[in-house]
């Protein structure tokens, strides 16, 4: 960096993107989101995280010194699109990291973009749950320019710099992706026809017998519909990264056609903020049997 | 039953049917096999499991009183139009009991083609390994005739009955092992992707940190291939049961692609038997790596 970033621009704060925009702002930074055409529900969570609103996307480039990407994955080029615009229009200074979970070759397109409007762009993903308490993800980063990013790291960010290359940060973020979502979706699956085929009882008891690790993590799976619809993008990029290195892209084809299940449901309606309980775990595969 | 059981058919004693034909020989049964067709390999499990040699199918089910059918999923409708073949010419009064990793759909054909020849049938699966020592695998059984089967718990085998209808042993089969063999799959997926794309070693310390259950079963991979050429069969079978109920086929079919791959390295020819050390990790992702 030329100079110590002192404001970062988010976009857009949404579940991820107010918690972390939140974290930075605790540890003194300055944090500032574009809000124009985003939901009342983002607009909400980034007033919660004290994120200040510029009216429009010139205003955030020149105000900013690094903007963070934190959209759900079919998203992503759009926004990097319109920042470009607004760079090309300002000549603003701004670093743009990407960090949303896309493919290395969808995320290299991306930085093409921001390259060719003159500005340093770094290739970044998100490993874990939202900023909680002590608690946070992990923050990867790569490319030329990820020092970029690992100035974040005294404002509470825990930022791993991978190396030198675009794409790094988002494949260890597929790989990642494809293991816990990969693994909810092949469960959900899994239970659902149990299910219909009326073998659930004595499957959860094999399953407390040989698998109680996984049986345990089986239990906590009504969490994930209010997640589903953008699971499925992920999923998709997931197909396609492993596709790219010759590898079969049907497993996460295939989960991304379980969320898109789920996502149909009025399971995936709920918001986070909603106070109701969960739907038991029961009740979350008759819907899905349901809907089939 | 309407006499109690003296002798059983193996069909065939490879790993699991010689394993399973040794414990209920253990206990006391009579156990036999007709090795027509075998390969040397079986024939040795065989003679070390001291299962009887019988020379032709004819006389398999005119000795045997239960015939367990423990085959790769290919082989199970064969195996039981040939034994349908031999109760016809024969009128033998055997019960056929297929115990094999297939879909419900499938089991119910196969049960037709045995019931034709005026025969009782049981569908039946096995979950867990084979048994050694005190540990041994659940065997589900169905069906109307699924006594026939539970006939077998005094000699050492943990019969569990599921219910009248034939499809629900085979059910339970297809939904555990989706969990499984398909979790065994997508883990060789992602970290022969991670190998590829560069990011193994902060991925291994990202799962060490975030996933340790995860991480530590992803250690004991280097020994499935030699079971990978008849996992490909299993998963085409799962991706059937889950479309039937109108479930997506591609996360399945996906992990019988991913079989299908390390089925084409030297990793699959080895043998149980085989007393050199397995590969490493490492060793066997490089090793999928140059098969891509």
């Amino acid at each position: 960096m030329g100079k110590a970033i002192e404001t970062v621009g988010i976009l857009s704060p949404g579940d991820m993107g107010h918690s972390v925009g939140q974290v930075l702002g605790a540890h003194g930074l300055r944090v500032i989101a574009c809000l124009q055409g985003r939901s009342e529900r983002t607009r909400a969570l980034a007033v919660e995280a004290q994120i200040e609103a510029v009216p429009t996307y010139p205003a955030l480039v020149q105000e900013a010194d690094l903007i963070l990407s934190i959209l759900v994955p079919a998203q992503a080029m759009q926004a990097a699109t319109v920042v470009a615009q607004a760079i090309s229009e300002t000549g603003a200074e701004v670093v743009y990291a990407d960090c949303n979970a896309i493919a290395p070759q969808t995320v290299r397109q991306i930085g093409t973009v921001i390259t060719k409007a003159g500005r340093r762009f770094v290739d970044a993903s998100i490993v874990g749950g939202p900023p909680r308490g002590d608690a946070g993800p992990r923050v990867y980063a790569s490319g030329p320019h990820a020092e970029a990013l690992e100035a974040l790291r005294p404002f509470g960010l825990n930022v791993i710099v991978l190396g030198e290359q675009i794409g790094q940060a988002s494949a260890i973020k597929m790989c990642y992706a494809a293991l816990t979502k990969g693994l909810t979706a092949l469960c959900t699956e899994l239970l659902t026809a149990a299910q219909v085929l009326g073998v659930s009882e004595a499957l959860a008891q094999e399953f407390q017998r040989s698998q109680p690790t996984q049986y345990a993590r089986m239990q906590r799976l009504p969490g994930m519909p209010i997640k589903s619809r953008r699971f499925v993008g992920e999923m998709e990029e997931i197909a396609k990264t492993f596709e790219a290195v010759g590898l079969t892209p049907r497993m996460l084809a295939g989960a991304a056609d379980m969320y898109r299940l789920v996502g149909r449901t009025h399971l995936a309606d709920r918001t986070p903020e909603d106070p109701t309980p969960l739907s038991s775990l029961d009740e979350m595969l008759e819907t899905l049997v349901d809907a089939l």
